[in-house]
């Protein structure tokens, strides 16, 4: 029996069981597709998708939106240059897109964060019951720049924004993958212990106030924030490797790439 | 007789009117308080309202929220450290805080724009009917990394993020300070003519995934990322000339500062 587009996805939700609501839906392609090949990716970008089809992958596999919103909605981008060149690409290749965001960070433990766990080497030193907390042992604790270092080194980025001392030694981290709102960042800031939190994404006013703040009132207390695509892209092997466990005779591909921004 | 609280409230939306939905409230203390002295800030952070009351502010003007949210909810923050400190200092020094956000931004013209204009020498440049196009005159011109190269000296930063091509000639600027959201932001990038996006704040997915594709399609588009308080904080200076110019026997301070985090 050939593998499809419909059995992939199946896999894909099974740890969770099928969502009522979510943004995790085929952007292009026919369920019944066979599959010999999918690439999993952080974004399917147009020149990602042209790499794809290039090297022969039925299915992408994408952590983000194809369409520049999280809805994908294509109503206000009707007659845009861009999207009309970007949907003619995948039409015309006929390669399929699955968006597989909130069912990854649904499974037990969310599969970015173990992903990135594991790219980082810091699978060890999780709180079991709540694996965005981190104790280091000492001889891999330093100050917030020796580990701005460390995340540069292992995530491949040339730098980071940072709030607070790069001097401040750190023991216990919190971190938090992608842009999952200010809110969050800051509950996690206060949890008892926590010195630095490690985000993807923020927006200004929110978290980086607050730590601005918190910095000048003397409370120990650090920010780094790493970009939202390398905060999350290694974790996206975890359902590289669930996919290359279940379907031994499917190829699988990862494709990662720069940032979309540089610092200049 | 004397200036207060509501007085000056009563100057800066009085080019509006009174708007039934807005963020723009009295943060804290009276509206009846005798003001002698106003400080103009971007952010109401810990250190600025300390500097404020040094100085012997009565009332800050703040473009932004004083708690870490656009609402400035506070039931979230109870016994929060980093709030229950802040709101601690606001309550013992009396000091009166006025968001200044939705007003500003609907002056005729948009009065964080028009001072940010001013700020970068661009007021000729803008189109009349719409004063966020600007056309760059031929000395003026010159590729995107010159406009970044200018952009960092007139607004005193350090770097900013770029998607594109440093070495694409401009002549045609789009400039949307602050984060007006990435439907505004690809809106102005698709306008015709316009090469160079000059933006606040992004979220990652949106514009900087827009402009990473029309870029490899070929399209000659490119994104400058300012960060958000250094594309609107020269803006705040139309309302201190505003209130210089109507109310001669107030004092006021402008009080500007560094980004909350700095890259590494």
């Amino acid at each position: 029996m050939s593998i499809t587009v419909q059995t992939i996805i199946d896999r894909l939700i099974a740890p969770v069981g099928l969502l009522e609501q979510t943004v995790d839906t085929l952007k292009s392609g026919s369920p019944d597709k066979p599959v010999r090949k999918v690439a999993v990716v952080m974004t399917a970008t147009y020149a990602i998708i042209k790499q794809a089809v290039d090297t022969g992958a039925d299915l992408i596999i994408a952590h983000e939106p194809t369409y520049y919103n999280h809805l994908d909605e294509t109503n206000w981008l009707e007659g845009d240059p861009v999207y009309e060149k970007k949907r003619e690409l995948i039409e015309s290749s006929g390669i399929a897109i699955f968006r597989l965001h909130d069912y990854i960070h649904e499974y037990e433990p969310d599969g970015i964060l173990s992903g990135m766990l594991h790219a980082l080497g810091w699978e060890a030193y999780a709180d079991p019951d709540n694996q965005l907390l981190l104790t280091l042992p000492p001889d891999e604790a330093g100050t917030v720049g020796d580990l701005a270092a460390y995340l540069k080194r292992r995530l491949g980025m040339d730098s980071l924004l940072l709030a607070g001392d790069p001097d401040m030694a750190v023991s216990r981290i919190g971190f938090l993958p992608g842009a999952p709102g200010g809110r969050l960042q800051m509950d996690v800031l206060r949890t008892g212990g926590i010195d630095l939190l490690i985000a993807g994404e923020t927006n200004e006013w929110e978290t980086n106030e607050y730590v601005r703040d918190a910095v000048d009132m003397g409370f120990a207390k650090a920010l780094l924030v790493t970009g939202h695509q390398k905060s999350e892209e290694a974790g996206m092997a975890t359902v590289a490797e669930m996919l290359r466990a279940q379907l031994p005779e499917l190829l699988v591909d990862v494709i990662a790439g720069p940032p979309a921004v540089q610092r200049i």
